[in-house]
C-alpha cells in the first residue's frame, strides 16, 4: 500500500537547480519568481484515454505528449516555458505504468528545460492535465488578434502527417516511423515561437487543424484570408495520399499537428526566411490576410471537418 | 452541435476588469502580471466523479468545491489567490449541467475575487482540474518546513464535521444543514492564511485529515509534536458522535476539513488571539511542537486512518 504522499515522493519529486523556483513539489503550493519586466504566460491541456490516445498507449508517449501539447501553446505566444503542474488521475496503482510515465516525463522535462513544481494524484479513469507556466517580456506576446489586412500567412513544418498516421492506425494499416513520430512525439516549436516575437503579427498553435485554428486568428483579428492548398507543406506520405485521393482534409483539418500558423507584415519576409534558415525550421507562406472576414481556401471545395471535441 | 470554441464562449468566457490580467480565455495562453516584489504561488487539485463527489452530485456544489479546495492550498501559504485555469472533462454536452456548473463557478469566482483565465474542455469521464495562481510578497510564504521545537500548534474552525456528514450519507442517515454545508461548501481560510504571514512558523491545509497533514509539517520541519484529543475543536454533532462512540477518528483523520493547521512561537499567542477575534475565525491551540520526531496524540489509541487516495 502506498499513500499519495509516497507516490509523489517515489515518482514525481525530482531534484532541480532552477533558481527561479523557490519551492516545488511537497508543500501546499509552489513558489516561483518571474524576472523583472516579465509577465506570466499560462495554458492548460488535458489528455483523456480513449479520446486523445488509445487504451493501450505507451505511458512514455503519453507523458511526452502531455508535455509537448502544452509547450506548443506557450510557443504560440512566443514565450519561454518554465514550470508546470501535473494532475494525474489513474485507475489503479500500477507501478510499471507509473515508472514508465514518470521516467518519460522527467526526461521530457529536461529536454525542454521545464520543471514539475506541483500536482495532484487521484484515482479514476485515466486523465492527464498539465498546466504549463512560462514568461515573456511585457508587451511582447504574440496574440491571435494582431493579424492585419495584407499580412502574409505562414505555417511551420509539414501538415497532415499526424492525422494520416491516426487514419492508418484506425484503418488497420501500418504507419511508417516518421508518421508515428509525428503523432506520438510532436515537437513544440518553442524556438520558432520565441524568434517570432516582434516579427509575427499573430500566431496560433494548429493542434485542432489549420482551417479551424486559422479561423480563430481571423475572428480575433476581425479580418479574412485567402490560402492555397497547393502551397500547403506536405511530407512524402501526405503528398502521396492527397495525390491518390484528392482529399485535402488531412492537412487542412486533421489536427494533432503541433505546428504554428502565424501572420506577418510583408516587410518581414527576409527576416522570416533568415530565422527559418538559422533555426533549421521549415516555414512556408500559404496565403494572405485580407479584409473579407471570410476564409477562402483555393483548390478545396470539400466539407470542413476540423477536430471537434464534442 | 457545438464545438469546443462555442462551448467556451457560451459558458466560460466571462467579463473581468482585473487590470493585472492582460489576456484571459480565448488565446493559446493567458497573460498575467505580478506586482513588483511578489512571487507566483500555484497549486492544482482535481475532483473525480465517484471519488470526490457522488455520481448525482449537484453541478453547483462541484463547481464551488473545485474552486474552494484549490483556494485552501493558496490560503495555507498565506498568499492571495488571483486567477485560475479550468480543465473540464465531461462525458457529454449536457447543457443543463454546464449551465449550472458554469453559473456556480462564475458566482464562486466573484465571491473569492479570482478570475478564470484559461482552460481546456475534453470529452471523457467527469473530471475537474483547477490550477490556482496567486501571489505573495517574496520571503513571506508560510511553508510546511518552519515549525520549531516549543511552538504552539493551532487549528482553525471545527474538525470532523465534513467526515461525519459523509459517514451519515453512506450509512443512509440524513445529515443536518450545517453538516451538508461543511461537506459541500467548505470555506477556504484565505483571510486567516494571509493574516498569519510572519506570525505562523508553518502551515498546512488539513484536507486529508489532521493526523496525516500535521505529520507532513513534522516531517518537513524535522520535529515532533504532542496534541491532545480533548482540545480538538468540535461542533455539536461531532461532540455528540464522539461521546456516543468514543471514536476520535473523524476529527483526527476524517479529511475534507478545509481548515488550516499551523504552528507559531509561544510569544505570538496574544497576536493570534487578536487576529482570530478580528477575523471572527475560531482558532484553537491543540498542542505543542517538540524535538521527538514523533506525533503523540494524547487520549487516542485508535488506528490511524487518514484519507488515502489509493
Amino acid at each position: 500500500m502506498m499513500n499519495e504522499f509516497e507516490l509523489i515522493q517515489n515518482y514525481f519529486n525530482w531534484e532541480h537547480n532552477e533558481p527561479s523556483i523557490e519551492l516545488a513539489v511537497g508543500d501546499d503550493a509552489a513558489l516561483f519568481n518571474l524576472l523583472p519586466g516579465h509577465q506570466l504566460v499560462t495554458s492548460t491541456d488535458t489528455l483523456v484515454e480513449g479520446v486523445h490516445f488509445f487504451k493501450d498507449a505507451s505511458p512514455s508517449d503519453i507523458a511526452y505528449k502531455s508535455l509537448a501539447v502544452n509547450l506548443s501553446d506557450i510557443a504560440a505566444m512566443g514565450a519561454s516555458a518554465k514550470c508546470f503542474t501535473l494532475s494525474l488521475t489513474i485507475p489503479k496503482l500500477d507501478h510499471e505504468w507509473l515508472e514508465k510515465f514518470s521516467s518519460s516525463l522527467k526526461e521530457s522535462s529536461r529536454l525542454f528545460n521545464v520543471h514539475l513544481i506541483g500536482g495532484d494524484t487521484t484515482k479514476g479513469p485515466l486523465n492527464i492535465t498539465i498546466t504549463m507556466m512560462g514568461s515573456i517580456e511585457i508587451d511582447s506576446a504574440i496574440k491571435r488578434s494582431g493579424a492585419k489586412d495584407g499580412d502574409d500567412i505562414y505555417v511551420s513544418g509539414d501538415l497532415g502527417t499526424a492525422a494520416l498516421c491516426l487514419k492508418k492506425i484506425i484503418d488497420g494499416e501500418s504507419p511508417n516511423l516518421n508518421e508515428l513520430e509525428k503523432l506520438h512525439r510532436p515537437v513544440p516549436q518553442l524556438e520558432l515561437g520565441s524568434a517570432l516575437k516582434h516579427v509575427a503579427s499573430s500566431c496560433i498553435d494548429i493542434s485542432d487543424g489549420l482551417e479551424q485554428d486559422l479561423s480563430h486568428i481571423l475572428k480575433a483579428s476581425d479580418v479574412g484570408a485567402s490560402i492555397d492548398v497547393l502551397k500547403l507543406p506536405l511530407d512524402e506520405s501526405v503528398t502521396e495520399y492527397v495525390k491518390n485521393t484528392s482529399d485535402w482534409s488531412l492537412p487542412l483539418c486533421g489536427g494533432d499537428d503541433y505546428e504554428l500558423c502565424f501572420t506577418a507584415n510583408k516587410s518581414n519576409r527576409d527576416q522570416i526566411r533568415l530565422l527559418s534558415e538559422n533555426l533549421k525550421t521549415k516555414v512556408t507562406k500559404i496565403g494572405e490576410i485580407n479584409s473579407s472576414k471570410e476564409l477562402k481556401i483555393n483548390g478545396y471545395d470539400g466539407h470542413s471537418s476540423s477536430y471537434q471535441h464534442f
